[in-house]
């Protein structure tokens, strides 16, 4: 097997330099606090003065550049934002975001023409159709650096619930005659359970689930999601639509006719 | 002079359906305006209620999907949320919101190494280093069609304001030693006005100001910034950071390395 030059050297500098080192080694969001109006002291940053109009203020923007990509790589979200990002996630936000993103996917996919039972369209499963969230609220909200351990334990409950508004697209999306792909970061070794949890919540009948295989272990998402919409492509698929919560799920060549940005301000995968 | 083919045919139908057609053969809008809650009965959207909770759920909503590119072409805000741009404009979150993005932009900036001279930064102009804002104020904030005599009598002005964020950022850029490239959609006809109005604002030392020439008339925005930047690398610059209000600004081949994505809901260019 071969790797490309750069992943080699991406991988050798991970072992000196995890990504979550980067929240540690760089005072990234610290510079962003100092330069922003917070707070007039300082002291009244966290504990109950968290929701404070000055830190909404703050966190509304980190979410902002977060959601347009703005930001870059970043492991954590700024500890003053958690209760922002558990607000927006639990509140009606999250929901409205969520809807006006599926109902200009719809009006998009009404608009396709459909024949030969070759068009595609993509959907990522985490917090794309199914919602982490009992598992986020339970480990602050994105501002813990990932756990695998814990992350698995998760998993292995099949508990994740549907997006409301991605269900209702999904089954719309059927209706028409879309092929459902779902493309998804996790491995083949939680086939079975992510099987099992999408139908827990809802879906079925989608034409291929497809999880990282053993090839794809050192893979960025954006390379490995980006080689299988091209072999869905070399399998004569149209990739119409694509709908994830990551940039990763959606950029990359090739990419789909029209991708959809679903909100996601817990996590961020490169 | 040859042109693609699928250039030609975009061309030969846009004869037929000029873009501000979108809005009224597609109730797309209204689509989304009935999917959503915005109002219990109806009667209630407009007037002195358009700055009602639920009014502005959906505008933040919508928002939301501006930003992140999923709407795809659109012609004019949705007549409801006039007033919720309004705010946005003229309040603190545009200015916060810009502040963040140059934060990151700056942050970024700050761990590049510099040498030779070739280290470029582009910037858009209009809503990227300077403001139209008072044009839009006065004619509805993206709510009514662009009107390009309106727009060219505006321009002989050479009013637009500095974006407080990206004239900092500009400076700052410029003293890390960064050449900054102005790439802007507007014409060489308006060079003159362009360079002035960049200098009222008060932005000097720029390396380039590039404007579409007579070969870049029929060609989209994405098509035409990135010829360019595929020319800048030619001459052998390094585009490390990019800054644009629109995805066409930012996105098609070659990218720059980072691209930073200010606010803009008053208006899309393709």
């Amino acid at each position: 097997m071969r790797f490309p030059l750069p992943l080699v050297i991406f991988s050798i500098l991970l072992i000196f330099f995890p990504l979550d080192s980067f929240s540690r080694r760089t005072p990234f969001f610290e510079i962003l606090i100092r330069s922003l109006p917070i707070s007039d002291g300082g002291e009244d940053i966290g504990g109950e003065d968290v929701g404070s109009s000055s830190t909404d203020a703050y966190c509304n923007s980190w979410m902002y550049s977060v959601e347009t990509n703005n930001i870059g790589t970043w492991a954590t979200i700024p500890i003053i934002c958690q209760s922002f990002v558990e607000d927006y996630m639990n509140g009606p936000r999250y929901l409205s975001d969520s809807k006006v993103v599926a109902s200009y996917s719809l009006a998009f996919a009404k608009d396709v023409f459909i024949g030969g039972g070759k068009d595609a369209w993509i959907f990522d499963a985490d917090e794309t159709l199914i919602s982490n969230l009992q598992y986020y609220a339970e480990n602050g909200y994105g501002s813990e650096i990932f756990n695998e351990t814990k992350w698995n334990e998760w998993v292995v409950l099949s508990a994740a619930t549907a997006l409301p508004a991605s269900l209702e697209l999904y089954n719309d999306l059927k209706s028409l005659g879309f092929k459902i792909m779902i493309l998804t970061g996790r491995g083949e070794g939680q086939r079975e359970l992510t099987q099992k949890n999408l139908n827990n919540a809802g879906y079925s009948g989608w034409e291929k689930l497809i999880l990282r295989g053993e090839g794809d272990g050192g893979k960025t998402a954006v390379m490995y999601k980006s080689e299988k919409r091209a072999m869905l492509e070399s399998e004569g698929y149209t990739i119409h639509g694509s709908s994830g919560d990551q940039w990763s799920d959606l950029s990359g060549s090739p990419t789909a006719k029209r991708s959809f940005k679903l909100p996601n301000p817990m996590y961020y995968i490169a």
